[in-house]
């Protein structure tokens, strides 16, 4: 992050190039956590911890420095983003001090936040207005237009190489046919702005038959969807144990109990439909086939952004012995999905600076449902992303970095 | 299992040629389970859920088939393999009527046992008389070539092509210097008579450096040691998913209760320690360094052969977000064991008659100390097993299969 | 249990008077085994663990010994009993070989099963026809009445000194208005034979407005509902724990797998509806307010009779420090039900003879959703039961026993 | 807590009486929490969650307000309370914020701390010097003369209406035969200073042959020793809960996790055996017998002052079922503690008020091992503490409250 990361450059290019980060949702915890703890760990206030893009496997992968990025991105909330980290490190989630240590950074993204368009709660009836306008109802096509306007604005004004956008929005609903719903919205927008694209949630984004077409044609490099950070991540590394030691699963059960805007958005059981297949498609990929048992999101409000994820796995062993494993994971999902979102976003930069375009299914590490064919274990998956590390290097496939300013183009 | 397994055959070799398992420990849980097991497994009574050999990837490597294998071994107590299997079905280990559907594979394995020699709980003074002899006591050479007397009687009145020896007796007590253990005079007896080894237990076997030089030339393959059954085997999955994900480990803790004849031997803290540091050494070399906490084994025999492992792992994310995983996993010690045994002298038996002899680096998947310099992720050991597994095959390295009947000569 | 507890007899009545326990819902799995382990205790071949009748607690109140029950019941379903047994002793439920050791009791009580009326799954439509008949339709009146016939033919053949008619059917779901659902049907059939009552499920049974005015004239002693078995009985004490130290529960979540009938049964979310109430009922009566969180029931055929119950508490402690109890527990629903019917059987005959009649609010130990007005505290709960129990011995309320031969004339 | 807790009062006795008390071990975790706590709910900072003292049953007991008690205490340790207070707030033990909202009150306090002597490392070879004296070495009874002067000048300084000395200090080893431990000196002080003793601590306290005398005649209340917070809470009401509904408890196991001093105190064996002592004997007097299994206490400093304990319940049901319940508590001692000692600390002052004493057996519900003979399952102690509340009352027993100023005269 640059000394002062807000102002507008009143000069011609920075010696260093910099780098935009558009979050949708960009006031949310997994936002505010990403913005906040870039700057921390820039600063040297914290180590990277979580973030696999500082292992040494990276190290000559050219990937953007973290205190070269800039964050911007959509939100339909007004709660400024200081005040949201205050109310994170009040419910444990960021270290006390650090939004007052970060405050400057914080402010920063702050002002770069456009308005949302159609907010998820209305979308189930297609996409509303924006603000009460008098005028005729805009169109998707209105929409897409206006949100790409606001990231090619917020990438001229800051004289960035690149920009990629990134959805860490609440899960929408499961959309009803016809309608694009908000996430795709802005996904078509990322690539009308010629961005890479990454979809961290449920949520449909590029996943539309609408956009096929265009993502095919767009020249952009693009990952997702749902980030693996718990139960999943879990689930990712065990259904291969026992697949690879011929134990047969008879019934994987399991109970999510998570607080804050995650688990309300959740509870919903539309968007809950949305993120259980994608846990259960791991475990059907990595299994050969889907198991008996259930998986449930309860909202639970006392339990603020931490949560608790429960799995009952019984198998059945030698001879049919009855044999069971039992998970608890307890962990704070903005905590655990930021450094990922900060890990992409670098990526997928550095992927656009290299001419690296469509699907990145080497990016599977990261996802419950990734694009493309890749394999659906856990160690398989981290052998993926290192060969892409390496391919990501100059001496891998050298380019004019001068002359290919990066994805927005 | 051929149609009378235990009878000498009167005739010259038989056209399908049969292979030895020699279990030191031979009426214990896992090897009745095992020799039961083989035999309802070869009978189609039970699919080979838990035996990785089975498994398509396997197909090719020309492994022994399960009904060639022809079983003996030594022990120190004298309770009856069939009597022995009836008590495990009475404690739920062995499905109820298996004891008497597999009766007399049950008996022909009981009539080839022959004693063992000083017992584990006199080791700590060094080997003691097999019997109340009242002649001179044996010295450990003496001791060698008993057993190996009794091996290479087995192989030669069964005509088998193979035989391989594999350690599952009770842990014993680190050795007091000096002296060898037993383990290490039933390993020593394996090479004396040209068999393969291996250590399915925490003790020493062939890891003594009396034994180092006489196992660099005995022309065998051998592996271990310390089958990985239930928490080290979670932890080798566990351990790398931090680690890829670059979560730091902070305390990693853990508790045993198991019943049965283990829970008693490892009960005494020497036999633990040993045991111990197979389960630390696979956190050490997953997670760079070993993390604080301590693992408890506790002898609880109301559990019987059924075990309790739950381990509880702090770990910091992002800005030192403190997070926990624990794990409870219920399993039958025997019935885990039992096909990994299975898998191990298959593997052997094929590998010695390929030629492949020394350590076995590439069966690390199986334990918790591996011979040789292999990963410690069960994903790149499987990834190995697999590599070893086509290099078994007759494509892989072609040999004169009547010629070179294996290990034993 | 007599020599022979089928035979009607022929002589007059016999010196030792036997006492019947006619249970709705006599081939399920709970029925099986109370009445298998009625016969395997009488006989001696296992410690009554798991009846309290048994502790020193009721020795002097009277209660009818557990030689001297006999079985009969209702259901919709053929299975003999002998042959259920072999399931549940097949499934770990009902220990091996008991089966063939209490075959004649077993044969004896399922002669005295009669064809239940309108099944549980056409209870929706309201009652149907036992049998394929031409005429007209039953109405509720018609049932009861046959029902009432079949318990009093019972009873007049066995020459019974009374008989308690148990409920442990499946869970009905919550009934159609109108209509009496079946539970309610056997239960209106108790009080016109003249018995005592238990409902062990959370179905109608007599909790339905048209059976209070029937209820309370009947005469006869009554109990219910629904058996605190597991998840619940936790909840009974830890609910008083947090409450007697001044916590603040927040968050109070649970998932139950099961499978067997149950599972199937509550899978329907009706009837989980049913029982989920009862659980809730014990948390808002014990912590002064329902906490937060939902409970789940999943059918998880894996399983079979074996029930996880997974409980997740969040609360504060002094000055809003957050803490989290968790508890798993592991138990088979039939074996922890069996023990308690055969209480309650032998308590409300007990209570009839001594002329205790009426809603029994002291037997609240017993049930989620207890009759009257109780503690619902499970240590308070016990402190009314062994109240109870002196309340019932002949010292404390002299009794004509001979003139007054109990519930069913 | 008075405007101005800590001024030595100028002008006679104020109107509102103060009470005292006195911490041995005034500088850890649990005083500290103790300190803070008692100005935050007395200035409505925070609901007294967890208080059980203000719960309604003892609004008419005639308790010292929380504003009244003015605090002093023994400790080795220089650390200053205002800034432990701060450890203990970014170790999440106390919220953000309230270490400076109660400066005060932390402050005033710690001028109230004196020199503790023989130090609990030096405890083996008996009390040494408390400074680097060039005089003979201190008896045992210089030493409690030393300590029940601080004590009682405490007390007058500030003239108090009682003062209570409360042990909180860290686990000790089991003293050697012969030599007084540190933790009984100092309850020997407050009983030469008049005062009531509560004993929070496995440590022996007035547990010693050599104090009984003394005790009998001292003519104030005590009690403890061995404050229930957590595991042993929740055995409490678990083990009565196995008892009442006849069930065979066969193995108790358990697993505790905790940094803090409290950990690395209990590491050591000795100290672990006196606090699993505790632990062992509410399961023996609330199951009949001890079962299997043991207790671990494990020192992870990664915990910090929160603590995981992990109960393995195996039990046998009806017909020898085998069903197993698991408890995993996650809570901080500190936080559990710190009500309770304030609780204690009120109760004692009241009764030497109302002239109860020796030993308060009614006060069970608080100790793993209560003075006397009172019950050991929680409900029934709780009965006793309540019928203890109303003991304390005026009503129950008018005193003088002006002519009989309490404790410590």
């Amino acid at each position: 992050m640059s000394a002062e990361p807000s102002s507008v450059p009143t000069t011609s290019s920075p010696a260093a190039p910099r780098y935009g980060v558009w979050l949708v949702g960009a006031r949310g915890s997994v936002a505010t956590t990403a913005v906040a703890g870039c700057a921390a760990v820039a600063a040297g206030l914290h180590p990277p911890t979580g973030m696999v893009t500082e292992t040494p496997d990276f190290a000559a992968s050219g990937l953007p420095p973290l205190a070269s990025l800039v964050f911007g991105g959509h939100d339909t909330v007004d709660c400024p983003l200081p005040k949201r980290a205050e109310h994170l490190a009040e419910g444990g989630v960021l270290p006390h001090g650090l939004p007052a240590a970060v405050h400057a950074e914080l402010l920063a993204a702050d002002r770069e936040i456009r308005p949302g368009g159609p907010t998820l709660r209305d979308s189930d009836t297609g996409p509303t207005l924006r603000d009460s306008d008098t005028g005729p109802a805009r169109t998707d096509d209105d929409w897409i237009d206006v949100f790409a306007a606001d990231i090619r604005d917020f990438t001229d004004r800051h004289h960035l190489a690149g920009t990629v956008v990134v959805n860490v929005a609440s899960t929408e609903p499961a959309p009803a046919a016809g309608a694009l719903p908000p996430s795709s919205l802005y996904a078509a927008a990322a690539l009308r702005a010629g961005c890479g694209y990454v979809n961290f949630t449920p949520s449909t984004g590029l996943h539309h038959p609408a956009l096929a077409q265009l993502a095919a044609e767009a020249g952009v490099p693009y990952a997702g969807r749902d980030g693996k950070t718990g139960q999943t991540l879990l689930r990712s590394v065990l259904g291969p144990m026992f697949q690879q030691r011929a134990l047969a699963v008879r019934a994987w059960s399991g109970t999510n109990l998570l607080g804050g805007g995650d688990g309300a958005a959740l509870a919903d059981p539309a968007a809950a439909a949305a993120k259980n297949a994608g846990k259960e498609r791991v475990l059907a990929d990595t299994l050969g086939a889907a198991p008996e048992g259930e998986v449930h999101i309860d909202d639970v409000p006392a339990l603020g952004d931490w949560k608790t994820a429960w799995d009952h796995i019984a198998f059945d062993g030698f001879l049919g012995s009855r044999m069971i494993l039992q998970t608890i994971w307890q962990g704070c999902d903005s905590a655990l999905a930021a450094p990922l979102v900060l890990d992409l976003a670098r990526l997928l930069l550095r992927a656009g600076q290299q001419g690296i375009t469509g699907p990145l299914g080497e990016l599977g590490f990261y996802f419950k449902d990734p694009v493309g064919d890749g394999p659906a274990s856990l160690g398989e998956q981290y052998t993926e992303l290192k060969r892409f590390a390496a391919r990501l290097s100059d001496t891998a496939r050298p380019t004019d970095e001068a002359g290919d300013s990066g994805a927005h183009r």
